[in-house]
């Protein structure tokens, strides 16, 4: 035989190596064969046999004869026979690419069956139970191989159980199943089709049906966007029906060689006592668990253990596994690799790398960096969340941009934030977009909700670094500041402020009222899947090239930090401890005030600064830490709006007039593009001299107190190289009246497209290069990441970008810049330390590509540490 | 003799292309001896002697021995004596380096007069000639060789003037000036100097004098700025003196070979009779026009128009001459190439390639660019503006915008200016900033002065494009639109809304009341200079290799280009035409509404635009005009402002609320970097299809008139392949339904980083490239123009920027991405055309770069066109 292969028990001519011909399903169950696992017998017909079909048009003769001779052979080990009236045999027709894909032909059940097989049972036990299966026939082979439509089936049913006033379909009578069957068959009648009583027809058109399938809309959709080839062809797998609903000493199930869910190393599932396997899709008796099989069917549990075991073994994975219970004998229909929770991934990959049934680096391989987040993120109850869907409290979907689950009362304002938060209030700060002022509402709100922005706007990035769960751009949502009310386009929801919602930063949904929250702590080390992810990620860190900082501001970052294997901190946004509300002041006056009041405030908040620097500094003893000097725009310090603005000049003692104009002479019609990051170190040099005094003084504090501090100055927006060399100088003539002794680097961020351009010349007077891919994203492809979300997803929908730019780097546009300023960096100055600190810094796909140039570390939110770390490894390893 | 060249009557031994050794002076005096002109007898100490001096630190004797030898042959040459006391040799002491340097010892007169040689001549009529001498040797000598200030000397003139109740020198007896020179030699005593009595000591010193004075500070500041070899050295002229003030027959004076303000060929200058050089410079008495000399010395006047035809043939150019005529006879003390104004430079390259003295291309080299647009602009009557500086009229000086001048009232609002424009009145339009919303309101203005941005603002490329005088970034004009008057910062004057004041864009200046404007018009050929212009022109047309496009709008903007020699348009912003009166209210419905309401506002707008597209593609016939889709956000069409807001609602019959939500929610942070371009290309095609209609259709009614429009499509913003990909197929599948016979190109502005950097992609999809400097450099160099005035002065200040770069291109940043994406785009498809149309496109400096390049043509705003067509062909001949 060349376009059949048999499998079961001593007849199996099929394994798992041969997929592309037997399609996935055949090739499982001709392994199982092989492996002794109980498997009904039938035979695959190849995928090689579809593309003679296609070839063809038709079946040939040569595979037909070869079907037929393989129903004989299958009649003869079955000891039935196919179309007989008695001990008749029938078959399942279910269709097996070589790849798992949706929409093509499942599954035909009872094939085989006709209605002199039928009548030959009239009045007998088994009439019943011959014409369930029939109708059963009836109605699927009508849908997928004759085209009808299976409403028309669906109906025809429901008008026969009304009119018997019954619920279930196993509640049917003999009476009501006759007077089903002449339904169905009226339903061809009627559309000029005959169910045909030969079993071999009834064979030859399913095995065709299949075969179409291959080729229709869905199934050829499906393959063109995921790039899965069209000639590949599919298998169709034939084999003898086992009745699960043959009576009580038979069942039907579904079961998991580990539980899916939590990862656990034990049988999970569930089955149905007489039952056939739709039936515990339908959900219509509700099925047991797996657990209770043991004291129903104790043999087949046991043989089912046995079997996981096997097939575990075999296909080094969790399994997946149908199985049917004939009269107290234990069949296995199906097996493949189970699909998982992210908490159960990790957990079924460190296990089976411990149990030494995959290697460590199988083990990296398995695990999806950004499911490191979700297992460390706090969760919504499952079944409160499915009960608040199908209660219609679901408002609208935005971004996911930070991971994590929160219920809290919606406040507009980071003022109101900060009250209620303080009186033990779980708030939800809700607002159109957030801006640095927000920092401290945001750090004490649950979660933020944005109506704007993407998944690198401001509160998206501040949420992820504050391990916060947020959604923004939630477009839907018309946010009524003044009457203190948040809208829903669609769907006239008024949610007033005060009112509870909750929000999922893992899907972007945003719910009406409360929902239960699981919490997970990263760094409670008693918890078992935080010590199972710390196992992974020590695996990981041998194997990755590529170092791994984070983005910490504060002392409590950086501690979080280090504890997730942080190994420096990258950037240390100094400006991020200027809105703290005893410092905002000071800054304030600094920037208002000229002459000696600009000097007082600025001996002040260098103070606070020395302090800042010290306790992070502390924190990351001995590792490096890259201080950012100042970088946004000094008008983002000052407040907006007439009653802010009167207040601060009440408080400065100064005219509002004059306080109003000179905000307006400051503010900016594109601040992005504006006098921010050095070009505020040159215009205002007295502010950065205070942040370099200030680092240094702290380094040199805690080299007094025998620490190591690591300390690099990192000067932002450097574009051209008078900029660098100016503040070079002036920080080097610091550093050399304070002689230090750890060696202090000065070195840029690579965020304006030109600073790539001149990167030879720049790399001369650099210690180091870190790229800011956010800002060099927003600037080499023009795009506001504030502003994008109006035109982005249309983007990305259209396919005219496949991803947000602003998540994973934009390999040919920024990605180019970033080789050819690495190379002509590392070219001029061998010495050049060369980092990624934007938001990419924490993405999988990017780190891949940054694995490929000569990039030294990447460094990212304190709380994207370990996805970082495990697609570095990612990258090195290969996936 | 090494060291020393003698010059004069037949003793020459220099000559005009040793201007290395012997300096400009003593080159042009060697020069002029040899070509028979007459000049008092001297000799010339070389550069040479002055490094040799610096090398041994005093003037050596070998070189002392040249001199004191060369004023023995004077002597002989002269039948005079050094020294002696009857026919005493007087000359003077003057430096001259090889390139002309401000801050060097000028000029000794009278050297060798000593109290001897005076003594001799008591009570004789020369007495008081020669106490005249010597009182102002006393007093030059002392300044520039001693040291002494020159205070001190006019001080006591002063006082002896005072005290003798005299007002000028020349009214000074014998025996003020005997009590002149004893207060004279008071001075030295008090500094305990002595003037020496040994006529060769006195020349040692001032030899001396003129070789340190190469090193003195502001000489070497110069050089340095100027980037002058710091090891010229100067060369020293030693010339016998003749005395203008000897007698009635004697006189002194400057004339030009051609009048330095127009151009014409006549002598211009002025003499006083019986006067000594620095008189006429001191402006003590009027001197009188040269014509006059015909009747007073006409031998001379005539033997002055001879040589200065000998001049002008030698050294081929205007010449600036010193003369003195003593006791009837002419001598020349200096030649050389005059000071002109703009339009004398033009007239008088022209002329003299007309005269073939010089070669066209050697005209075309003359002129800079820049200078076109002055000559070609409306100018301030000189007298009227030097008197409102007097009159301390002058407010401020902000940026050069917009060459021209303008006087009008002062209009705080685009919407009074209409009014008022229409009511004949002149205004100028006083702004912050202007917004595309001020089109009509510039349109209508006489001229436009803002407070903020830079050269490349809204208001400066708008005026510019308009040839309209234009002032920016006057940052020390505060606007009180409230109380409608604009204050200057410093000088507390208050102007007021309807006060007249006067500004010129050529100069930046801000006047107070009004000044006389002298207009010229480029489109006038009865105007001789137009004429002249344009006969240049088409020389450098000639030369040049790179073509010129003009970035032009509308109708009326395409007929002045092309009269100003455009080869076609190379920007067409359709999106000006939006503003009109009469649109705009259609394009805020198409923005505004949905479904029918938009529709039934595109098809109005549409008919706009075709005939728009019609009136400019005529005009242009035969030439390609590059037609840019829609750019700006479509925010920037709708109302700011709750007032007009309210007003727009009522007239579109919509709810306030509803319409300033609408506002308030398409507002953006970075509307530079926002949803903009082919993006909105993208979300809203309907706009895009609507204007390549119109484009299709004009262009096929004029097919149908027997018309050859050239249309060139161009989408801006794309920086994605996908963007051009979806746009181009749309527009072609327009075409495709149009059947034109034209051919119509599809094109993409780069502007964007990434577009330069996959431009290869990009090319392969496109038809032509054209560089949007202007937001490329923002972009590339993360500068925001509305915002960068901020830092950019201070840049350039501190050297960290050589020029804005908004007006020159930034060569080593924005200027390598243009290298890059060129050089991609046209080995990638040979047949792409690239051009440029960015400000930078009329930028001389920029076009010498681009020139560099495989660029194909540049598109500046009409008024520029002249200036490109003459840099492009400096380009390429060199300057």
């Amino acid at each position: 035989m060349r376009y059949v292969y048999n499998f079961g028990e001593g007849r199996t001519t099929g394994n798992a190596s041969m997929k592309n011909l037997l399609g996935g399903k055949g090739a499982g169950l001709a392994e199982m064969s092989l492996l002794g696992v109980p498997v009904p017998p039938g035979f695959t017909v190849t995928t090689e046999a579809c593309l003679e079909f296609y070839d063809k048009g038709r079946i040939s003769d040569e595979i037909w004869k070869e079907i037929v001779q393989a129903v004989n052979e299958l009649e003869n080990f079955s000891k039935k026979v196919f179309g007989g009236k008695e001990n008749f045999l029938l078959v399942s027709v279910r269709s097996g690419a070589p790849i798992s894909m949706p929409g093509m032909m499942d599954t035909i059940l009872n094939l085989g069956l006709t209605k002199d097989i039928i009548a030959s049972y009239k009045g007998s036990d088994k009439e019943k139970f011959l014409l369930d299966c029939y109708r059963r026939l009836l109605s699927m082979f009508g849908d997928v191989v004759v085209g009808l439509d299976n409403e028309d089936f669906e109906h025809a049913l429901s008008e026969v159980k009304e009119r018997a006033g019954i619920q279930t379909d196993s509640e049917l009578t003999v009476e009501n199943l006759r007077e089903l069957v002449e339904r169905f068959e009226e339903i061809y009648d009627k559309n000029g089709k005959i169910f045909p009583q030969d079993p071999f027809e009834q064979l030859k058109d399913a095995v065709e049906a299949v075969f179409k399938s291959w080729n229709n809309k869905r199934a050829v959709e499906y393959r063109k966007i995921h790039g899965i080839p069209d000639d590949l062809g599919t298998a169709v797998n034939v084999q003898e029906m086992v009745f699960g609903n043959l009576n009580n000493r038979s069942a039907t199930g579904v079961a998991f060689t580990r539980d899916p869910a939590t990862g656990e190393k034990e049988l999970f599932g569930e089955f149905l006592v007489n039952a056939q396997g739709e039936d515990v899709v339908a959900g219509i008796r509700t099925p047991s668990n797996i657990k209770e099989m043991r004291l129903v069917f104790p043999d087949s549990y046991e043989k089912l253990k046995k079997v996981a075991a096997i097939l575990e073994n075999r296909f080094k994975d969790m399994q997946d596994m149908e199985f049917t219970i004939e009269n107290g004998k234990l069949f296995l229909l199906q097996t493949r690799n189970g699909k998982r929770t992210a908490y159960a991934a990790v957990k079924i990959a460190v296990d089976l790398a411990e149990e030494k049934i995959i290697s460590k680096k199988d083990a990296i391989r398995r695990i999806k960096p950004e499911d490191l987040v979700k297992v460390l993120s706090p969760t919504f109850d499952l079944q409160e969340k499915k009960k608040a869907v199908t209660e219609g409290r679901l408002v609208t979907v935005g971004f996911a941009a930070g991971p994590g689950a929160a219920s809290g009362m919606v406040v507009l304002s980071s003022e109101k934030v900060e009250k209620l938060a303080r009186e033990g209030k779980d708030v939800i700060l809700v607002r159109n977009e957030t801006s640095p002022e927000d920092i401290v509402g945001m750090h004490l709100s649950k979660g933020i909700l944005t109506a704007r922005g993407g998944m690198t706007s401001h509160a998206a990035v501040v949420a992820r670094g504050m391990g916060k769960p947020c959604v923004v751009g939630a477009e839907e949502l018309i946010i009524d500041y003044n009457n203190a009310v948040v809208y829903s386009k669609n769907k006239k929801i008024a949610i007033k402020e005060g009112d509870i919602i909750s929000i999922d930063g893992t899907t972007g949904e945003v719910f009406t009222g409360a929902i239960a929250v699981k919490e997970v702590s990263i760094l409670d080390e008693t918890v078992p899947i935080v010590t199972t992810v710390r196992k992974l990620l020590s695996w990981a860190d041998k194997e990755r090239s590529i170092k791994v900082r984070a983005n910490a501001d504060t002392p409590e970052d950086a501690r979080i930090a280090r504890s997730l294997g942080a190994e420096g901190i990258g950037l240390c946004r100094t400006e991020h401890m200027f809105f703290a509300p005893d410092r905002i002041r000071k800054v304030q006056e600094m920037i208002i005030f000229d002459g000696e009041r600009r000097r007082i405030a600025i001996e002040e908040i260098k103070l606070f600064q020395q302090g800042d620097f010290y306790a992070v500094l502390k924190e990351m003893d001995g590792l490096p830490v890259t201080i950012r000097l100042l970088d946004p725009p000094l008008h983002e310090f000052l407040p907006k709006g007439e009653n802010a603005i009167r207040r601060l000049a009440l408080e400065l003692g100064i005219e509002y007039k004059d306080l109003s104009k000179r905000i307006e002479y400051m503010s900016e019609i594109n601040p992005m593009l504006g006098h921010r990051g050095c070009r505020v170190g040159i215009t205002t040099p007295e502010i950065y001299k205070m942040q370099v005094e200030a680092i240094l003084e702290a380094a040199a504090k805690l080299t007094r107190e025998g620490y190591s501090p690591k300390v690099e100055i990192m000067i932002p927006l450097v574009g051209i190289v008078g900029e660098m060399q100016k503040i070079r100088e002036e920080i080097e003539s610091l550093i050399e009246s304070f002689e230090t002794d750890s060696p202090v680097l000065i070195g840029t961020m690579i965020e304006v497209p030109r600073a790539a351009i001149i990167a030879d010349q720049l790399a001369k007077i650099t210690d180091f290069f870190s790229f800011g891919t956010n800002d060099l994203t927003q600037l080499t492809l023009g795009f506001s990441r504030d502003d994008a979300g109006k035109f982005l997803p249309l983007y990305i929908e259209k396919g005219i970008l496949d991803k947000d730019p602003f998540s994973t780097l934009d390999k040919e546009g920024v990605g180019e810049l970033i080789k050819i300023a690495t190379n002509k960096g590392k070219k001029s100055n061998p010495e050049l330390k060369v980092g990624v600190c934007g938001e990419h810094g924490g993405d999988p796909e990017s780190i891949h590509f940054f694995n490929t140039l000569s990039i030294d570390y990447v460094s990212c939110s304190p709380y994207r540490i370990p996805v970082a770390r495990l697609a570095a490894a990612h990258a090195q390893i290969g996936d």
